[in-house]
C-alpha cells in the first residue's frame, strides 16, 4: 500500500487512491478502452435514441475478452446446473472462475459494481478444487461455484470498508466472517466484493469511495440497495450467485430492480457472525439477514441448503441451529413443485401514507388475478392489520437510536489510517445525495397521523413517540420500541395468519420500481418483513412496457404521505416483482411456496435468464 | 374483592388480605388443623429428633383426605401413563384433577407453594373434558392432565402479582398468557399457580405477600427459586408437571433442591409471551425461558412435545417456529433410548471464583465416572474454555442495567390499588432477607480478576466494566455488554462444540445444593447455560448420605471468590444432580442425551416416583 509522503490527503484524493489500488487488480487484458466504456454507456448518444441496457447491447459479446465457452458457461448455466457440472466434471472450476473473473471486470468498468477484486486468489483455490476433484474429491456442494459477496463480508487478506473513507487503510481482514468460512467448507470459490450505499442505509448504492452502482437494464437507473453491486454483477451475469444482507429491504430492492430472485431469510438462520458493519456493534434492535440473489428460485435454495448443511451454528454462536427441512409439511417430497392442496394467500395493501407506484400496484393486482385464476384464495388484508407504516415508525425509531454511521462519515475529517494517515483535520467526506432524498422522504409524512387512532392511522395501536418521552434514556426509549414490535409480533401471529389460516403473504416489492439515481423511497413495504423478522422473496415479474406506462393512473401523493417522483417516461421496461413472505423461520415454506407462485407468474420452472417479455 | 373501608392499610395488611383471600378458595374439607400442621411441620419436635422430610412422614396420607383411589392417581402414574389412562378412559379428568387440587392444597398448607387457586374452575373444566371423551373426543395430547403454573402466567380472571405488595388488587388478567391458551388448547388443567421470590432474582422462594416455600424433602431447606412453587408442589406430587421459568437458574435450581427432572429450553421455544414481568417490558437482554419440571425425563418431553405441536408461533409473535424433531439425526426412531454410537461429553470445571459445594462436586465427579465406564468419552474443558465467571460477571452487568424490580418494592409504600386504595405513604414493603444474601455475594468476588489477563481471570476475552465506562448512557452500556456475548458463544461454538466435536456438556447443577432458608448463592453455573442460549436439564441423581457428607472435603473459598455458608451437618439426604445442556436449539438432543445419561446414572426408565436410594 502505498503513501504519497509529504501530500496532504484529502477524503478525494484518499478515496482516489483506494479506487486505483482496486482497478490495479484488474489483469490488463481485461480493460475495455476508454472508447468502448464510452461507447457502451451511450455517452456520445443523443438522449432520444440512447439505449441504456448494457443487456440488450450486448456489450460483453462486443468486448471480445470472454472465449465463446466463457460466454456460454455464464450464459447458460442455472446455478444447479453450474454445480452439477462441475460435480461431473464437465466443466472445470477454473474455466468456471476465469469466465466469472472476466464478466465481472467488464462489469465493473461498466457499472461499478465492486468493491474488492481477488481475482487471483480465486484462480488458485479454483485449481485446487480442480486438483481435489481429479483425487476423485468433491470439496462440497458449491464446489467450484463462483459467488460473489455485499462488501460487509470480511475475507482474509482483503479489505472491508463499506465505502467510508475514515475506514480506509484500516488494513485488510485478519479473519473471516462466518458465513465466508462456510461458503469456503462447501466449496465455493470467492473473488469479489461488491459495491454498497454510504451508510448502507439508502436504495442508492454509492458512495464516495468507490462511487455510484449502475443498473445494467438500464444504467440511468440506480441499481437500488443497499445490496446493489450484488444486484448489478448478478444480472450483468458476473456472478451466478451473489450474497447480500438485508435490514429494510437491502437484497430484495436491488432484485426488484435488476430483475432477479432475491431471499432475505429469518434472521440468523444464515450465519451473519464477524461481518463489518456501519452501525453500532452490540445494538440488537432490527436483526439484519444475510441471504442469496440469483436468476431463479433453485439457486436461492440450493444456497440455504448447502450453507445449513454445514451448521454454521458449529462455528457462528449466534446463527440458529435450525437444519433446513425441505418443506414436506407443505409439499410430497416426490413432486416439490406440485401442491397437495391449494393455497391461501393474504394481500399487503396500499398504505395511505405510502402510496404506491403505478406499475408496482399493478404487478400485485395483476400477481392476485393470476393466482385466483390458479385456484388459490386471496384474502386482502386491511391496513389496520397490516401495519406498514405503524411498523414502519418504529423500525425508524429504532434505527434512530444508533447515530454511528453519520459519526463515521464525520470522522473521516479527522485523517488516519494508512492511506492519508498524514492528513489530519481535512473536511470530511460529504452525504450522498441519496442521503438527503430520504431525509426529506421522512418529513413529508404525518407521523403524528400514523400514530394517532384515527382513519388510517394508529389502526388500535398503541405507537410511541420516544422522542418527547421526558427523562427516558435510550435504553428506555428502546425498550418501549420492543414492547410495541412484541404486540405488533403478536397481532400479526394471531390477527392474520392464525385467524386467516394464510400459508403465505403477498406484497408490493417496495413502494416504487427502480428509479433514477439519487432517488430513492421509504422502506415501509420491505423493512416490514425485518420488523417482524418473517423469511421474504422478491419474484421477478416481467417488465413494464410502454403501454402499461401510458394506461397506468398517475400517482397521487396526499400530503401527509411520501412517495418518491414518478417519471413514466424513464420506466419502459423496469422489472416489475412481488414480494412474498412466511412466518418466521418459516424459510422453507416461503421458498415453496414461492415457487408455486412463480410457476403461476412466469411459467414453470422459469429463470431470468431466459428473457419472458 | 372487600375494601376495609376506614381503615389506613399498611404493606402488612394489605399482604394478609390477599393470604385471606388466597385461602378462602381451600375447600373446608380439605383443611388441615392446625395441629396436624404443627405435627407435620415438627414444630414440637426436638432439633435433634426432628423429622423434617414430609415425604417421609407421608403426611399426605396421616390427613386422611385423599381417597385411596387419589392416593393411586397422585403416587402411582408419570405423566405419560397418566395421559395415556386419561385418553383410554381408565381414568376420568375430573377423578383426577380433584385428586391433584386435594394434595396441592395440602402442600399448600405445609410448605407454601401456592399463589392462586382456582380449583372450582379446574372441576369444570375436567367436566367439560370427561363429556368431550364421552362423545369419542379428546382435546389433545394432555386431555385431562393437571398442569401448575408458576404465578407468572396469566390466567384470565386469576391475578397475576408475583408476590410485590404493590401488585395487589390490579384486579385478574384479562387475557391467558400464550402458553396458558396453548396449554388449555390440548387438553391440559390448570388448577394453580405456585410461589416464586420476591424480584423473581433470588434462590429461595420468599416473598412479602405469599411467604416463604419450604421443601417437602426437609422444610428446614429452601426449595429454591425462582420456580420454587413449583418445585416443592411437583415434589410433594400435588402436580405430575410443573411450568417454570429460567433466566438465571430458576427451573434448575428448584429441580435440583427438590430431587427432580426440570427443563430450560432455548428460549423463546417454549412461548413466553404475555406472562407478567418483575423487569422492564421490552428489555431484551438474556431471554428467560419456559420450561417443564416433573418427575421423569419423558415427562418433559412430553411437555415439549404437546406443546410444540399446537404450533405457538401461530398466536405468540415471539415465539420460534421450530417443530418439535425426535432428535432422529442422534438416535434411530426405534430405539429412542439406544445410542447407534457412544456419546462425547464436555465438563463444566469449578470455577476458582465460584468454589463449589462438595456434594455438587461429589456429583460431577462420579457422573463422570460412570459414563465412563458405560463408554462414554468425557473431555475436561479448562475454566478458559468454559468462562464461568466471565459469563455470569457480563450477565451480572446486563440485569444491573434494570431497577425495575427494586423501584416496584419502593412503590409499594405509596398505597393504590384495591386493596389499600386508601393507603397512600405507608412504609414500603422490605426486601427479603436472601437478597441480601446475594448482594453480599456478589461484593465478595474479585471482579477485576475475573476481568484480568491473569491467571484464573479474564480467560483472554475482554470483559468489560460498564460501570467505568464514561459518557456511555445505558443503551452504550448494552451494547457493549452484547458484543461481548456473542464474542464468548462464538469461542464456545469454535473453541468448544466444534473443537472438541462435542455431543453435550455436563456441568455443576448449582454452585450448592438446597439450603437452610435466607441462604442463596450465585448463579454463576446455572446462568451461563442463559447467557449462552443453551438448553439445559437438571438430572437428580441420588441424595447425599451421612457418610457421602462426613468423607467430603470441607469447602475452601479464598478471598476474591464466593460461596454459601457450608454446613455439611444440614444436609444429609440432600438430592444431588448434574446438569446437561446442548447447543441452541438442540433441545431435542438435549433431552435425548439426558436419557442416556439418566440410565447410566439412575438405571433405565427411572422416575423420582421411585425411591432410588
Amino acid at each position: 500500500m502505498s503513501m504519497q509522503n509529504g501530500t496532504t490527503w484529502t477524503w478525494q484524493s484518499r478515496a482516489a487512491e483506494k479506487r486505483r489500488q482496486r482497478d490495479s487488480l484488474l489483469p490488463e487484458p481485461w480493460r475495455l478502452s476508454a472508447t468502448a466504456v464510452q461507447a457502451s454507456l451511450g455517452v456520445q448518444q443523443p438522449a432520444e435514441t440512447k439505449q441504456n441496457s448494457l443487456v440488450d447491447l450486448d456489450v460483453v459479446r462486443r468486448a471480445g475478452i470472454l472465449t465463446a465457452r466463457e460466454l456460454h458457461i455464464t450464459e447458460d448455466y442455472t446455478v444447479a446446473q453450474l454445480a452439477e457440472a462441475l460435480q461431473a466434471g464437465r466443466l472445470r472450476a477454473l474455466e468456471v472462475t476465469v469466465a466469472y473473473c472476466k464478466r465481472a471486470a467488464i462489469a465493473q468498468q461498466l457499472v461499478s459494481c465492486l468493491t474488492e477484486i481477488f481475482f487471483t486468489q480465486a484462480q488458485a483455490r479454483a485449481r485446487e478444487l480442480d486438483a481435489l476433484r481429479q483425487q476423485g474429491q468433491l470439496a462440497g456442494p458449491l464446489h467450484g461455484v463462483p459467488v460473489s459477496i455485499k462488501d460487509s463480508f470480511q475475507v482474509r487478506g482483503v479489505e472491508a470498508t463499506l465505502g467510508f473513507v475514515d475506514n480506509l487503510g484500516r488494513g485488510p481482514s485478519k479473519e473471516n466472517s462466518c458465513l465466508v468460512d462456510v461458503l469456503l467448507a462447501q466449496g465455493a470459490v470467492l473473488y469479489c466484493k461488491t459495491n454498497i450505499p454510504q451508510t448502507l442505509m439508502t436504495a442508492d448504492s454509492h458512495n464516495n469511495v468507490f462511487g455510484r452502482v449502475l443498473n445494467p437494464l438500464n444504467t440511468s437507473w440506480s441499481a437500488g440497495g443497499s445490496s446493489g453491486g450484488e444486484g448489478a454483477l448478478v444480472a450483468f451475469r458476473g456472478s451466478p450467485l451473489g450474497v447480500g444482507t438485508d435490514i429494510a429491504g437491502s437484497i430484495r430492492i436491488p432484485s426488484l430492480y435488476c430483475g432477479l430472485y432475491g431471499f432475505k431469510p429469518t434472521a440468523n438462520r444464515i450465519p451473519y457472525g464477524n461481518q463489518v458493519s456501519p452501525s453500532l456493534p452490540g445494538l440488537h434492535t432490527i436483526q439484519a439477514s444475510a441471504g442469496p440473489i440469483g436468476h431463479d428460485i433453485e439457486s436461492l435454495v440450493l444456497f440455504m441448503r448447502a450453507v445449513l448443511a454445514a451448521r454454521p451454528a458449529r462455528i457462528d454462536g449466534t446463527a440458529l441451529d435450525v437444519p433446513w427441512r425441505e418443506a414436506g409439511s407443505l409439499f410430497t417430497a416426490s413432486s416439490a413443485a406440485r401442491p397437495s392442496r391449494k393455497l391461501r394467500f393474504g394481500v399487503v395493501p396500499e398504505d395511505p401514507f405510502f402510496p404506491l407506484h403505478p406499475p408496482i400496484r399493478a404487478a400485485v393486482r395483476s400477481a392476485v388475478h393470476v393466482l385466483q385464476r390458479a385456484g388459490h384464495t386471496v384474502v386482502p388484508l386491511t391496513a389496520a392489520e397490516a401495519l406498514v407504516a405503524q411498523c414502519y415508525d418504529v423500525a425508524v425509531q429504532m434505527f434512530a437510536l444508533d447515530r454511528t454511521a453519520m459519526d463515521t462519515l464525520a470522522r473521516s475529517g479527522r485523517g488516519g489510517g494508512d492511506i492519508g494517515g498524514g492528513g489530519g483535520g481535512g473536511e470530511p467526506e460529504p452525504p450522498v445525495p441519496c442521503l438527503a432524498t430520504l431525509r426529506r422522504a421522512m418529513r413529508e409524512v404525518a407521523w403524528d397521523q400514523v400514530r394517532s387512532a384515527g382513519p388510517g392511522g394508529g389502526q388500535g395501536v398503541q405507537i410511541p413517540d420516544t422522542r418527547k418521552m421526558q427523562g427516558a434514556d435510550r435504553l428506555d426509549k428502546l425498550a418501549v420500541l420492543n414492547v410495541t414490535r412484541d404486540e405488533i409480533r403478536r397481532r400479526w401471529a394471531r390477527g392474520v395468519w392464525e385467524a386467516k389460516t394464510l400459508d403465505a403473504v403477498i406484497a408490493p416489492a417496495y413502494q416504487n420500481t427502480a428509479l433514477e439515481h439519487d432517488e430513492g423511497g421509504a422502506g415501509a413495504y420491505t423493512s416490514l418483513m425485518n420488523f417482524l423478522d418473517y423469511p421474504a422473496i422478491n419474484i421477478p415479474f416481467g417488465r413494464a412496457t410502454k403501454a402499461d406506462l401510458d394506461l397506468a393512473d398517475g400517482l397521487v401523493v396526499p400530503s401527509g404521505s411520501t412517495a418518491p417522483v414518478y417519471r413514466p417516461e424513464t420506466l419502459e421496461g423496469v422489472p416489475l416483482a412481488i414480494q412474498l413472505c412466511t412466518t418466521t423461520l418459516r424459510d422453507e415454506e416461503c421458498l415453496a411456496i414461492a415457487k408455486v407462485v412463480d410457476a403461476c407468474l412466469n411459467g414453470h420452472g422459469s429463470s431470468t435468464a431466459r428473457p419472458r417479455m
